[in-house]
């Protein structure tokens, strides 16, 4: 295979929305224009779809003030999929791609994204014509295996933390039980990422769980018990995905139980049912306490104006660094980053990894940031989180009761 | 009663948190500084809880910078409380202050505070006990009497706005059909200002419904199946307030219904139920879209870091106003805003009403920014609410497909 392969590009964008996605396509647009080796760059309308469908937008005629306009906006401007294609609907890529002589494909997405990109790599290996793959990696999950974090982490943890701050003060400020559910059905980097609004001792949340330590419906309860002695008031931040002990999501045998009770057509598989189901656990055991649950829903992944500028820069610059690799030696891959330097320190820099690895599976959050209980985030889990996120805002409290 | 009474003054804020209470409360220690009548200035913990159990701050303590800090904060500073009180409980309030030489009081809250307020003024004045006694407007909701608008209304607003910015952004990239539940048990303009993210043609939200407006199931499921066919996607924003055409909270029609199924102790009273029950009747008719729905919850009320300024400015303006009224010949009331001019020349400008004005009830949003069909809010109410809510995220898009 020759190095400057010539030809055309398409870039796609796949799976649940970031906040700087489009920071992810503007980089791949700008280095593109960058590299003579490509001539025009098709953007494929709603990923994967938009290929076999040959649904396409000319990139390379964006002035720089909407690309400018488009990467500061939240969620897949291409327009995204949840098709998972197989080897037939990778054919179908592949075949698109010979018609319009594309060499060169850009795919962001998770890792059923990075796998698509394997197969599709596989079978223009197969066939001898020549392409170049490379995966983009964006995730609020933050579970991409290889990389250090993933571009769309640190935005999603950004208003996590801020809605933590607000609720924290807003329980301190009438009291009583709270519980917030938090995305992430496998990983709980995002759950985790709400210790960064406990900065004071009795700040909440005071509980964090998430799916990689699975915990009983009555250690659950018991621990909001003994903090609601303590405090007069807790608040908890559960994951979407926690699991009981037998490894089952809470979410799943739910939805069980109610059908079970000839419920079946109410379907409660919906964002409340886990909320609703904890408290009503809870009241079981506090009758009286003053509880609500909040589950956070679509609002982690795209909500505008609270875009972390680490998280934009680093996703644009792994944007960049996809075109910049498929332009020179490298023939496939996956861009990762790799950090160097703590705090004020912190920097990243980007490698390749093979689209295999990082189709293979997803990364947990790491045992050593959960504390023993299970119920909690280490303080040791700051020191990766915080120079992901944006500056977090600083609250003031009053104190000092007078005497009677 | 001298005009110039001299004594000491109780500030309390009550109900359910806004983003802007504590401005109204720095605008109160401000104005309480300024002027001589005022000895002593005591925050009561909790609101009239404080006050009965004589749990009190200095407040004159406080230094500049802790007062700007907490002024920015979200969410009642001194702790609210959800205590409506009696006449007995207001005759201890009575008692509390008359044992402190407590000759000012001002209540931080909505249209129970306002009454809290008018009780025990004229509690004082049966007694011949020279109080002033004055409100200050808060709520989300938007909804007390007289006043043009309320402060807290336009940092919560401002959170609806960006919210439904993202939310139309990842349904335009996904497609399928999405619910917002939006806070206001009785008034619309929450829920109304959602139709500030509709900025395009095409732009959702695509339907608004509000609690002035009673809507059949019918009509709910048949709005949203026309606004999908034509666009291939919805969003629509409901009112947690939503009636049916017998003026019964759909969300109380829920609940009913599953306890008649015998799980009166599945408590599904909680932020889910609504939503999933919704997303429920839209799959009745359309069992293959793809549909999700949204409660927002309390992230409406306590976010930090998206204050409006405008709003920010009045509740400071509207606390620092309650002392420079209390200061001068009036000696009950409470501060309402009224404003002048539109757009770029808006500004307000504060009047005194009696509490038993404020007391007397809700306001309703008006007919006049409700469409025909009774779902969507009119292009009129951007002139009432644009001025009030913090500067909105502009966004770009990808336009211009290619012919195959």
């Amino acid at each position: 295979m020759t190095t400057k392969l010539k030809g055309n590009a398409v870039v796609g964008q796949s799976g649940g929305p970031t906040g700087v996605i489009n920071q992810s396509l503007v980089g791949v647009i700008e280095e593109v224009c960058e590299q003579e080796c490509i001539q025009d760059l098709l953007g494929a309308v709603h990923g994967v779809r938009g290929i076999v469908k040959e649904d396409f937008v000319d990139l390379k005629k964006l002035s720089r003030h909407d690309r400018e306009d488009i990467a500061r906006t939240p969620s897949a401007a291409l327009g995204s999929t949840r098709d998972k294609p197989d080897e037939e609907y990778c054919g179908r890529i592949f075949e698109a791609f010979r018609k319009r002589n594309v060499r060169y494909f850009f795919y962001i997405g998770g890792n059923d994204s990075a796998n698509t990109a394997h197969i599709v790599n596989m079978m223009a290996q197969q066939a001898g014509y020549e392409l170049k793959v490379f995966h983009v990696p964006k995730t609020i999950d933050n579970d991409l295996l290889i990389t250090d974090h993933c571009p769309g982490y640190g935005t999603a943890a950004t208003f996590v933390a801020h809605a933590l701050i607000g609720d924290d003060l807003d329980n301190r400020s009438l009291g009583g039980i709270k519980i917030d559910i938090v995305m992430g059905r496998d990983a709980g980097f995002l759950a985790a990422s709400a210790m960064l609004a406990h900065r004071r001792d009795d700040d909440g949340p005071h509980l964090i769980y998430v799916p990689e330590r699975p915990v009983t419906m009555e250690q659950f309860v018991d621990d909001v018990a003994a903090v609601y002695d303590k405090h007069h008031r807790c608040l908890a931040v559960v994951s979407e995905g926690i699991r009981d002990t037998t490894n089952s999501l809470w979410a799943k045998n739910i939805l069980q139980h109610l059908e079970a009770d000839d419920h079946g057509n109410v379907q409660l598989s919906g964002t409340g049912a886990l909320a609703d189901y904890l408290i009503m656990k809870l009241r079981e055991k506090m009758p009286t306490a003053r509880m609500r649950a909040d589950t956070f829903g679509y609002l982690q992944r795209s909500f505008p104006g609270l875009i972390s500028p680490t998280d934009a820069y680093e996703a644009r610059y792994c944007g960049r660094m996809a075109v910049f690799y498929a332009s020179g030696p490298y023939t496939s891959g996956s861009v990762c980053m790799q950090r160097f330097g703590k705090g004020d320190r912190y920097r990243v820099d980007t490698f390749i990894t093979t689209l295999a690895s990082v189709a293979a599976g997803t990364k947990s959050l790491p045992a050593e940031f959960i504390n023993e209980a299970g119920n909690n985030i280490r303080p040791s889990f700051y020191d990766y989180v915080s120079p992901l996120v944006a500056p977090l805002p600083e609250v003031g409290y009053i104190e000092g009761r007078l005497t009677k």
